[in-house]
């Protein structure tokens, strides 16, 4: 884990109290060039009405719209929790070098925990460091469901 | 393999040949719902500047926004290609029963070919049509790289 790891990882927590505050699962994610945030989303599943507004999509999208095009080589993600399928094959198809996640998701995370994506022969693999931040990043999600109970 | 299913394919090809003619890697998909199609897609990886701007990604999200909501259950996808990791997990996240493809993708595909998302214990696992117009849904992409070398 490097200093500013833990830097960007809070500002993902930050996006991902807007993602409570908005009813949403709470997960953000920022994308990191030369050592500046480029990007930013949290999840926005329900306000959208869309299966694909996840905190990383959103951030890859945007990220992709900020250096006009499709590569992010270069890039680093930070998310507060594990990809699931979706974004982590978004993390490939985009070729981000690094993703820095806080929590794992048992039930869907695709960078070890149901699949490791980069034990398969895709074409791009990535650097993933795991646990920065673990305890805020689960701390809002227990608390967020257990609001909801 | 249903009647209907050519019938399908065959529009999703179209799509693809759209994908084609803006100089995209062909791959088209549509979503049909009680028998209709309601959205459709085609590859713009390019011409979008997008990771994300697969046939199978705006082909969903066109779904999500006509029914108004993340959840296409009920609904069928048609693509001419495997599902690669991204676009696997976007039909698991929006809950699509059934998905019928052309070709598979020997290094991207997440419906057999790489991987099989359907062999996990993911929160929703779908029913798999393979080889639906197979021999065209190769030749537009065999055209395209013979084209571009």
């Amino acid at each position: 884990m490097r200093e500013r790891d833990i830097v960007f990882m809070n500002r993902a927590l930050e996006l991902a109290r807007l993602a409570y505050e908005a009813g949403e699962i709470p997960v953000g994610a920022v994308v990191v060039k030369d050592g500046e945030i480029i990007a930013e989303g949290y999840n926005l599943r329900q306000t959208d009405k869309l299966a694909t507004a996840h905190a990383e999509i959103l951030a890859i999208e945007a990220a992709c719209s900020k250096l006009g095009g499709w590569r992010l080589s270069g890039c680093t993600l930070y998310v507060t929790l594990e990809p699931c399928p979706m974004c982590a094959g978004a993390i490939i198809n985009s070729r981000i070098d690094r993703v820095v996640y806080g929590i794992e998701d048992a039930k869907a995370g695709c960078l070890g925990s149901v699949i490791n994506f980069n034990s398969y022969p895709f074409n791009h693999a990535f650097e993933v460091e795991r646990g920065v931040c673990a305890d805020e990043c689960a701390a809002i999600l227990r608390e967020f469901f257990a609001q909801r109970r």
